[in-house]
């Protein structure tokens, strides 16, 4: 064992890449670096989690260090990597102990993201968070709860930081809340909130929510929201977090919100510090640049997951897109061939899907008329509604499909799906026909599944297929 | 309007064609022929209107002579044709008022197909049936109820023969019923009997129900239908239907048991003795042979639906598979290439999907090794199973995937999918990869979508051509 595989940080991409390598090559070393307490843990399941449809914060952990250390992974929480020296091939790591050098013959740069919070610092601000991690999740939940109510059986075998979380249940329950920001976490937790019972306010900078969702899908959306009481504002940039001690309002162009609850989540960064003094490339959004095969310029340097850039399946052009898969996938592979069976890494096609209440969402490729054009391509659009079942069988949903494709060669190029009934795992249909280069035609004569219960003779999205081949 | 566009046959595929030729050339003349009173009516409905989910015969009916009036089709019912004269470019027409001929400058046979009751003649005996139209839908359906419940209002609005559904209506209410033939029909009636109060037998000649689905999906489907009340008998091939007036029994091998309904289904034939005395060629399962538009090889003679070939996806070669949308798309460019806008067809991949209570079924391409390797394939199958959702997530339902594959050219060839949550959309990115020729590795790498109340970060999909890929 002298060649040791190094991974700094413990989530998705990073113990994919060790779990892949220990399989491939049972004799390698390989050590993981987490500077923190929590591993691979489930940030998709947050909303869910302070919801209350999820019990216990435990359930969103994947992966424990008992099972890291089953698997021959040498597994270090509280040990953060805090300089890389790729001349030396070392890593520098600041420990309870002291501060270690480590070789390595590989390494992983899996250190994620970060949630942004634009010009709001809410760290000192109680009641004003932002769902950063899950010691977040933890005082989030606690907060909403009042001080009789809270349960902490429901941090119960997890590390969370059970300081915060006492603080947070102490404070005087909340009633109303605003969400700043509304991406999928923002429409996530607005779902969340209002499942708790309070009055929520949601605040989208731009016109519509979701963005990279496309018009089509955010007016289905907001509409989905205001039915559910959540008050949504777009077009309304928040300007400050009112509060000395505890929030109290929230302020914006020409208004202010009283609140006793605020979850900012403005975007999120790639967490690339660590790598900031060495001579690593950084491409699209900050992320660090990677080939098909995840390799960083610098030597035997792998970068994986929310830190690094991907190949986008539409443009082919280099792209920073932050999900969960992609992370999961580009660790796996980068496992993989570090321990001798190179794996490419794979492209994305921005594939991404939320639940808003009874509403499912999905997106797919190049939904943005600009971004199509912006990538090289003539822009048509069309969006249609259809039923989601044969018009006779009963519990059918509207279905609102949108596809772009190329007016030149008549390639697909992205997509949207809204409505209530099975309508986010049918964006798989184009995510494949994008990733084969399919034209509009070859999607219109897919032959895509009908049964009454599930889906009328044409689909909903040969239905749009052959809508916009029309307008071709 | 000197050369007519001559349909025969007014259901999915001949209306279809004739209302995409009258769009595309609107001064066209195009002359449908039906023999029956019925049109374009949806027989995967049937089952759901005898079970009582759908209230009104009517709602099957999807386009109604008056719309297709304001086509500016020119539809003719009760009008049979009974030869082709492809030299004289003639058919011959007998009406309540006499024989006609009328010359086609195209003809386009969709006379369908007919289901078939192999050795059992169900006409002359009370209470056994075929699923074959709506006036059996309609007897079937007034049989099941007492004569004091029988309301013939849900037959309102439609042509169905009220002397045979007066007939079944005053006949004693079956309570035990048998059905005949395990596949989609078969397990649909079965949901559907159950659903009117029936104790159900369900007969299978082989070893499992829906063969073209494969044994993952059979071995789901008995053990709920079993849970759900219905008696599945397989390898049990029925060797008499017993009864003088009304049936009595069903008798099998080693065994006999008194019902009081049967449905026979033992499956459906190409109605195709419109031309069988004429030299059109006839291809797999004695369907017409046509080409890549749709043509015969007689001049200016095409065929669509259920009673002509297409070719498969995945082989290449002309199958026969009566199937809703393979009937609609086949139709449609027929009229679009009649008119002077050549369509092709379309390939077809075999997708069919079915529910059977609380399951969702689907399958598409080879997914029997047999078939693959009489294809040429040397196939690699496997199944897994895989959550529905993120295991934390509440609601998910367990879901095996099966895929098959050519070993050599590591091409995927085939797939099943069944589940209770959202498993049968799910299909069409397995159809939409064979129609794009994917191997197992870029299936693998295929960008799915992932949010935790509708897919684990690894899809099931995912994860089956991962372990498939393994085995190969």
């Amino acid at each position: 064992m002298e060649d040791p595989f190094v991974v700094v940080g413990a989530d998705a991409a990073g113990l994919s890449a060790a779990s892949k390598c220990r399989r491939v090559d049972p004799d390698r070393e390989v050590i993981v670096f987490e500077k923190g307490r929590w591993i691979s843990y489930a940030y998709c399941g947050m909303p869910y989690f302070i919801e209350g449809r999820i019990e216990q914060l435990s359930d969103l952990l994947s992966l424990s260090p008992a099972e890291a250390d089953e698997r021959g992974i040498d597994l270090r929480r509280g040990h953060e990597v805090t300089a890389v020296d790729p001349e030396a091939s070392t890593v520098t790591v600041e420990t309870d102990d002291g501060t270690i050098e480590q070789p390595y013959s590989d390494l992983l740069v899996a250190t994620g993201g970060r949630a942004t919070t634009g010009p709001f610092d809410v760290r000192d601000l109680n009641g004003a968070f932002t769902l950063h991690n899950m010691d977040a999740a933890a005082a989030i939940d606690a907060y909403i709860a009042t001080p009789e109510q809270y349960d902490d059986d429901r941090i119960a075998d997890t590390p969370a930081d059970r300081e915060r979380v006492t603080h947070n249940a102490e404070q005087p329950a909340p009633e109303t809340a605003a969400i700043v920001g509304g991406g999928y976490v923002g429409v996530e937790m607005a779902e969340a909130l209002r499942g708790r019972g309070l009055d929520v306010h949601l605040f989208q900078r731009s016109g519509h929510v979701l963005p990279p969702f496309g018009q089509a899908v955010a007016d289905r959306v907001e509409t989905e929201l205001e039915s559910e009481g959540v008050h949504v504002h777009t077009d309304t940039p928040v300007t400050e977090l009112v509060g000395d001690d505890r929030i109290e309002a929230i302020s914006y162009e020409g208004g202010r919100q009283p609140v006793n609850l605020a979850i900012v989540g403005v975007g999120i960064d790639p967490n690339t510090e660590l790598v900031a003094d060495t001579d690593i490339e950084f491409g699209v959004g900050g992320a660090i640049a990677t080939d098909d095969h995840g390799r960083t310029n610098l030597p035997n340097v792998y970068a994986a997951g929310d830190c690094a850039t991907a190949r986008h399946t539409v443009t082919g052009e280099p792209t920073w897109m932050p999900l969960g898969l992609t992370a999961n996938r580009g660790g796996r592979a980068i496992g993989s061939t570090v321990a001798g069976d190179p794996e490419p890494v794979g492209e994305i096609a921005g594939t991404a899907v939320v639940k808003a209440f009874d509403l499912e969402c999905a997106r797919v490729g190049l939904v943005d008329a600009d971004a199509a054009r912006e990538a090289g391509f003539e822009p048509v659009r069309k969006t249609i509604t259809a039923g989601s079942r044969s018009g006779y069988y009963p519990g059918g949903a509207e279905t609102d499909v949108t596809l772009v494709a190329d007016r030149e060669s008549g390639r697909l190029l992205g997509g949207s799906i809204v409505g209530a009934d099975r309508a986010a795992v049918r964006i798989n249909t184009l995510a494949t026909a994008l990733e084969s280069g399919l034209t509009v035609a070859e999607v219109e004569r897919l032959d895509l599944a009908y049964a009454p219960p599930f889906s009328p003779v044409w689909d909903p999205v040969l239905v749009a297929a052959k809508v916009l081949r029309g307008a071709m």
